[in-house]
């Protein structure tokens, strides 16, 4: 099987199940941190053995080790371990059972307060924080650790993946967090060890030249008819419905409503004091 | 030093650097992932070698076996090593030297026009694209992606540093790079082998228990004062000027012309063709 590989596997076998063809001539330069990156994978049903001692630690120290925008570090993150508040996380966050079922939930938080409480400790003004451009560095700031924190757990042997779904009820999250004005949950993360019982699989991504560009962008939409042949033929191997990638596109960018609840972000940011001017 | 620390160091050393106080008690899980993404500073001396072939696409596809929202993969690299548009790219992000300097100056993109034209292609509606919950999206698919490949260049030996100018002037850089509708550019990074001559430390960040909340959000603003300290400490022992971190963040949040632009940023994305509604 072509999507079996894991970090210990060479790099043209990643490469074969990331891309579904063979790396390009001559040999790419390697490393642990490459393959590790390469090798993952979403995991959705985790096994009820708890997170190791220390890992979260670990992981974090990672997160923080990220680039931060002028060193704002403009973002919190908050660990739920808590049954309870996983189940009604779970509830919040489009209603999926992996959710309450992985024994870490993490929700990483875009955290303009701080940078507030610091000018208004001394009295100073922050007009700045108003603006959209600070919402979009705390989103990337946010974004830069967890994704650090990412590989961090899945070097452990842990798997992850993101929720996007915190943002279907940000005021809920909230609430549920005690998150202060100036805050939003921008995405969760689950974490735990990987359900053997349900591998999964490498999932297959554009040909990198529809995404790199060189000097200039340039297109790629002709990559797509075979990308959808190639996704068709992957959810038919992990026997899921037979649909193509323009499909799945189609049927999430086509209105508001599919979007669950998400069309309403621009109001509740307004509401969470994101100013967004 | 407890700045010198590299990815061959012991998690100890790279925590004590990070955090300028001693690990917790009790061996912390390590490995080389981990220490490798620990060591990251950012470079802003590049010498004049070229990045390695080869180097480029392993760390691309790093970045594009990061989580993707949906499989959306809404994000799109323009890679310049052309000296004149690097000397361009430079001016109109805030003029900084080393981006003309780096042999390699990556363009991350958030990226929203393919799967227009998936939709399109088909004659389907694409309502979703116009509210800013579809930006978000792409802002963190494209952080995710670049914090991988940053932590590919940097597993190689090669340094990066991030660059949040190109929002400065998003339609000039458009206009540079070629960029279509529904695309702007949401940082830069240049990518190179380090210049031994100007060594850079690893920047303490605030203490975990500042970001890192359990079960509830808890503030963590007791821990701004001593990390102050730590800043003006850091700066004063890298020959910088002996300012502390409140009185650098003051500066620049207070107004909308410390946002050098960035202050424009909604309305450009408006006429880049995200509706943000």
């Amino acid at each position: 099987m072509t999507d079996a590989p894991t970090s210990s596997s060479s790099l043209a076998d990643l490469w074969k199940a990331r891309y579904r063809q063979p790396p390009p001539d001559g040999a790419l330069p390697e490393n642990v941190v490459v393959r590790s990156l390469m090798a993952h994978r979403s995991v959705r049903s985790f096994s009820t053995a708890p997170v190791p001692q220390g890992v979260l630690e670990s992981a974090i120290a990672a997160a923080q080790s990220a680039s931060s925008s002028c060193n704002f570090q403009a973002w919190s993150v908050v660990a739920v371990t808590d049954p309870q508040r996983r189940a009604r996380l779970a509830r919040l966050a489009g209603d999926q059972a992996f959710i309450a079922q992985a024994p870490l939930f993490l929700v990483w938080v875009a955290d303009l307060s701080r940078l507030e409480h610091v000018a208004e400790a001394q009295a100073r003004p922050h007009v700045a924080l108003d603006y959209l451009e600070s919402f979009v560095m705390a989103v990337a700031d946010t974004s830069f650790a967890a994704q650090n924190a990412a590989a961090a757990f899945e070097s452990f042997g842990l798997g992850i993946v993101y929720v996007g779904a915190v943002r279907n009820h940000p005021s809920e999250i909230a609430s549920e967090l005690g998150l202060p004005p100036r805050t939003v949950a921008v995405f969760g993360m689950c974490v735990g060890h990987p359900d053997r019982r349900h591998p999964t699989a490498i999932k297959p991504r554009l040909p990198q030249s529809a995404v790199l560009h060189h000097e200039k962008y340039a297109g790629g939409e002709e990559e797509i008819p075979a990308y959808d042949a190639c996704m068709t033929r992957f959810r038919t191997d992990q026997g899921l419905s037979a649909q193509d990638w323009s499909t799945s596109v189609i049927g999430r960018v086509r209105d508001a409503a599919a979007l669950h609840g998400r069309d309403r972000l621009r109001m509740e940011l307004v509401r969470r004091g994101f100013e967004l001017r």
